[in-house]
């Protein structure tokens, strides 16, 4: 099929303005590709919380779990918490809800994007960190133990189920990216197994796992060593997989060698749900202003698109996901735009009616 | 005083390499200043372990607890394991022994060291991060629990009186830094309070050890944002104290940002214990082949003079700290010293004579 119905949740801040702009980038794919989508807005946040005691609205769970896919803006509000102290953040429960075990962030650098690193191989960079996003050190969200006002613990949990299948879907991963991109094959887990005996486990389920992907090379990697080389050369590695916090950590680093959260798409997949979002949150400094940059809302949609295309076989969706991802790469590597987090002075909606105008 | 009693542990690999090295640099030191040192060597580490099965020879612990100040080149061999699975790591049962409970390990710019980030401010990086050293995550090491094979946890521990304890010696360093080079007095706690009850009380903890010293400026940082912003701009940030696995990360990525570990000195303090060594591990793939950059092993030494010197009054081993910090930087930025790990052809010695003779 090429009829979708997608969940639309633009959440507050810039995330209202981010998903506009990948609105106008998915209309012109409806436009030009024999592809239909029905839009099904659905509010939530932090504000709304504020406003009515709840994340979501009544039934919003079930309603988003309906849809082909969710396309998620950004929420969560520095001055709007739970009584604990934690933050509201919706993506959180939406994750643990449907199980969405594989959060996929790809680090690549755009063409025409200022170099971040000296090394000139900066421009090779093209990774994808895989954030496990059900368990690890997130179980503990909302649980963690407070005694007498004198110590405080959180308690990581790592289950064989999901490192099995979070080492299935980047083999997976990592082969079709060998397919449409060339890239090597190969699968590297980031731990700490040398001290902590959860991440021995998870390395070892790792391997077990891996064993059924003969023609995918699987490797390890320590998490400190890991956050020197992704300084140090990035460009050697493939698909990343890792425990929620370290993913949660490497992905922002990752992040900040393309240039920063504006280019850094992601995708949440697990129990036939995939929910799509910037990396980025919803930057109360900059909100309102017009100036955020949607390239990574709109990257989101694209790999919303190729995901909906692997999923329901539809080569129109597949062909979508790829225009918008050479749009992008146009209009920055070709046409000089340059959005204000990399010193540039194009708005959101002018790089979203850019992108859109390549398609 | 100016006579100082040392515990060397040069452990293996590399250790050994760096921390002969150090040794000349020590002795000019030694010959320069009033200053007199009685080395008591001290073995230990992984081979040691396979060897007698202890990791430190027996009263070993015992007499680097007498000693005025531990030096520490590396220890750890990957083929040689706990039967858990888990590495020898000599260093933790140090710093958890003595309650070395402030793993300071400074990121500076060598000045002539080739660049690493494209930003011309990449020069003034100039920071700390105060890794808790005690308790954390790494309070369960040796201590995880796995269930039938299926499940694995490891807990997470933060105390008030640790994080007191770090917070205060945070704010004096920053004091003494902003007296000594000018850097701001700012100290920024590092956690992930939005989501964990446990970094919550750390930060909580923090604010109000830190309200102690009102002429420190206290801020707060999310780990994911701090991996993200000492990429994008690590120039602006001074003291950063965070939980241990948190600063095990941190302080590699900031390695990173430094053409390295081989120029990434620190030290381990508390309970008027110091432990002083490299970054680095043991560095099996380059042992024995002279080529280790034996900078962080000669710049912790520098630490811990300048340690030894804050404590015992001695303005000799502070004077002999700047010495040894001033002949790298000149090594480096004006005789073009240049190490194998950033692409140059002086070995391990070279390097530890050069730095000798400019004393
Ligand atoms: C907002 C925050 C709770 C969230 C997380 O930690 O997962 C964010 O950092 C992310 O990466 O999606
Ligand atoms: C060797 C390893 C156990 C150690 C640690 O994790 O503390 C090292 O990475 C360090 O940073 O000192």
């Amino acid at each position: 099929s090429n009829s979708f119905h997608l969940a639309v949740m633009p959440g507050e801040g810039i995330g209202v303005e981010v998903m506009e702009a990948a609105a106008v980038v998915l209309d012109a794919v409806e436009k030009r590709f024999d592809l239909s989508f029905r839009q099904e807005h659905v509010p939530g946040g932090a504000h709304h919380f504020k406003e009515t005691g709840a994340i979501l609205p009544n039934g919003g769970m079930e309603r988003i779990g309906k849809a082909d896919a969710i396309l998620f803006g950004a929420m969560g509000w520095p001055d709007i918490r739970y009584p604990d102290g934690t933050e509201i953040a919706p993506q959180l429960d939406i994750r643990m809800h449907f199980g969405l075990y594989a959060g996929v962030r790809p680090i690549r650098a755009i063409p025409g994007t200022p170099p971040i690193l000296t090394d000139e191989r900066w421009k090779d960079i093209d990774l994808v960190i895989v954030r496990e996003s059900t368990e690890g050190m997130f179980a503990s969200r909302g649980k963690g133990e407070i005694i007498d006002d004198q110590e405080a613990r959180d308690t990581q949990v790592i289950t064989r189920k999901i490192t099995e299948e979070l080492t299935d879907f980047c083999c997976r991963l990592a082969r079709r990216r060998r397919e449409t991109r060339g890239t090597p094959g190969r699968v590297t887990i980031v731990d700490k197994a040398n001290v902590f005996r959860s991440f021995a486990f998870m390395r070892k389920v790792f391997y077990e796992a891996a064993a059924k992907h003969p023609d995918i090379e699987a490797r390890h990697h320590y998490i400190d060593a890991m956050a020197l080389d992704l300084v140090r050369r990035p460009w050697d590695f493939d698909v990343l997989p890792t425990e929620n916090l370290f993913g949660d950590i490497l992905s922002d680093l990752g992040a900040g060698l393309i240039g920063g959260m504006g280019f850094a798409p992601s995708a949440d997949i697990g129990g036939g749900h995939g929910m799509f979002q910037p990396s980025h949150g919803t930057a109360p400094d900059i909100a309102g202003k017009g100036i955020a940059n949607p390239t990574a809302m709109i990257l989101s949609a694209a790999m919303m698109l190729d995901w909906l295309g692997e999923r329901h076989g539809s080569n129109a969706a597949r062909d979508a996901a790829r225009a918008i991802e050479l749009g992008v790469d146009h209009a920055f590597g070709k046409l000089n735009l340059r959005s204000y987090d990399i010193g540039g002075r194009h708005g959101t909606r002018d790089i979203g009616s850019t992108i859109a105008n390549l398609i």
